[in-house]
């Protein structure tokens, strides 16, 4: 199962000498992998977005613990569960947003209590499952999420929820793949996505990889372009969603939720069930990471503002769930969610 | 009259050699003025954005003509009239949306048609008047604005509508030094404002100057900073005002608007009666410039974007006047804009 053509672009790989991540933060001017064989790069990769967004760090912390489970078990294969418990806080201490990475170091922490002997084996074997989980989700989301589009429309999306930011196809970016393969989505326009610009740099490249047509707006221009009546759909993915149907996503996702509703364009969230926190009542709970102000107050390493001047720099921001009109899944979609219809596809 | 310590920033200068002006494509790192002696050279200067904003565009020129009358009444006293429309055309084509910039050359050219032997002095004249409004009308401004807002707030603006933007101490940042000044507004948020970053580059400079307390925040951080309740004003400049109280203002301020509104934050634009187009019925007849994708795909010189992506870069929006709280002019305050309160305010 696949989406041919569309299905070529992978930032998260396992080889025989470690975890492989593609830099994202070199993107799209260098393509360039790091190799990571311990868990303390692992972490450092994720706080420095050489990998990023919910699902991918979720995978990434996964390989992480097999790399550390390496490690430990060859310290002492007596004390290595003791050991690597520093790994796990090494690896939840990363980011602190994105559920998936919690969800996925949880599966992990679960399956190794169960372990004797050399634990690599079967972590590892876990490690791949909870990635080729995700690539199936991915394009089963893909399907549920297109079929959601009625005519041929351009649609606008925020941030990168592509390949670049999961396991397969991506999440918004996956919905957007099948969609326009099946000819219901003709042009995708993209925030640039300040600060870190992961709509110019991310989510352009992928889909100019994949040939489809992509036309870049700076954030400020979303408003416009949803006045003119040039897009049906927004369509991002999410960090962390709250048992309500409250959605952590991409700081700027919000106002565009709030400027979809005032213009009847439609607002769709995709993402797997793993970014789903039940524990979570609503989006006012869901811890908000605030990144270094320098990313406000610099650009490509040039300092723009004065230097005296401050910045407020939080990386996600909560869009209501009263503001969204579909959150897809694997499990199923939910439409005008609520706690109720949230729990009910939790179930499924 | 002025406001004691926050009137010290002068962007457009008149001298003996000719006009002077910021150039506030290098500003915060370097200020560096330019002399211009014709007026090719003064329409370059607005095209590129030396000089920006409607109301330092009209004062900028108005002196352009100056240069203009200087240098064809020497190349001949008896054809001067002639020439100077070339002159009149290529200043008038330097941008499209800022309609003060209309209005100052049609004052120019009415006292023109009727003066005989050498034009310098009386265009000059008249080119100094409508710099001298412009500071009176920011200061007057400034305290009608002020008057608006109640208990001591933290304020948002967008772009940069100050001293910078102006002959005075600014249409949106005269409100908002003013309010300082008497304790109205005791911080102001300023959206970086993609992708010229006028609020990162100049905004935030100017209040850093003045030693008015200044956070910088990406556009996207808008919404979250209503949601959270930091802000009960949102505060803007224009560069056109339809007949209706629509108004024309930088790329994402409609957005702004639109957030304002959902989150019962007011939202007040400051502009002189220079910028309101009474010839223009609703804001969408207000022309709109679209200026070089370059813009968004590259950064201070570095192209962000991969090499195929494409860019749409309007330099402009329009807001809806049942979007705006109050319009504030040097002839008053027009609170829930209509036409008919347009018109009755224009009379006055």
């Amino acid at each position: 199962m696949s989406i041919q053509g569309y299905d070529n672009i992978r930032a998260v790989e396992w080889s025989d000498n470690g975890l492989k991540l593609l830099d994202q933060r070199l993107l799209p001017r260098l393509e360039q992998w790091i190799t990571f064989s311990d868990a303390l790069g692992v972490a450092q990769a994720i706080r420095d977005m050489v990998v990023r967004r919910a699902p991918a760090i979720g995978i990434t912390a996964a390989y992480g613990v097999v790399l550390a489970a390496q490690q430990r078990y060859e310290e002492s294969s007596e004390h290595w569960k003791n050991l690597i418990e520093e790994d796990f806080k090494l690896l939840a201490d990363s980011r602190p947003t994105a559920v998936n990475l919690f969800w996925a170091l949880d599966r992990m922490k679960t399956l190794l209590g169960g372990v004797d002997g050399n634990p690599v084996a079967s972590l590892l074997a876990e490690a791949k499952l909870i990635h080729e989980e995700d690539v199936a989700a991915n394009l089963h989301m893909g399907r549920l999420g297109a079929e959601l589009i009625g005519d041929s429309c351009a649609v606008l999306t925020h941030c990168n929820a592509g390949a670049l930011a999961t396991g397969g196809v991506g999440t918004a970016l996956g919905v957007i793949r099948t969609a326009y393969a099946a000819g219901k989505v003709n042009h995708v326009f993209a925030d640039e996505t300040r600060p870190w610009l992961q709509g110019a740099r991310l989510t352009a490249w992928e889909l100019v990889e994949d040939n489809i047509p992509v036309t870049l707006i700076a954030e400020g221009a979303a408003a416009a372009l949803m006045r003119q009546g040039k897009v049906k759909w927004v369509i991002v993915g999410s960090d962390r969603i709250a048992a309500n149907g409250d959605v952590a996503n991409k700081i700027g996702t919000y106002s565009l939720a709030v400027n979809a509703r005032y213009h009847g364009v439609k607002f769709m969230v995709v993402a797997p069930t793993s970014t789903v926190d039940m524990a979570i009542a609503c989006g006012d709970q869901i811890p908000i990471e605030e990144r270094p102000q320098d990313e406000v107050l610099s650009l490509a390493g040039t300092r723009i503002a004065p230097d005296a001047a401050r910045a407020w720099n939080p990386s996600f921001d909560v869009t209501s769930a009263d503001l969204v009109d579909a959150i897809v899944t694997e499990k199923g979609v939910v439409e005008a969610p609520t706690a109720a219809k949230m729990a009910e596809m939790m179930k499924g």
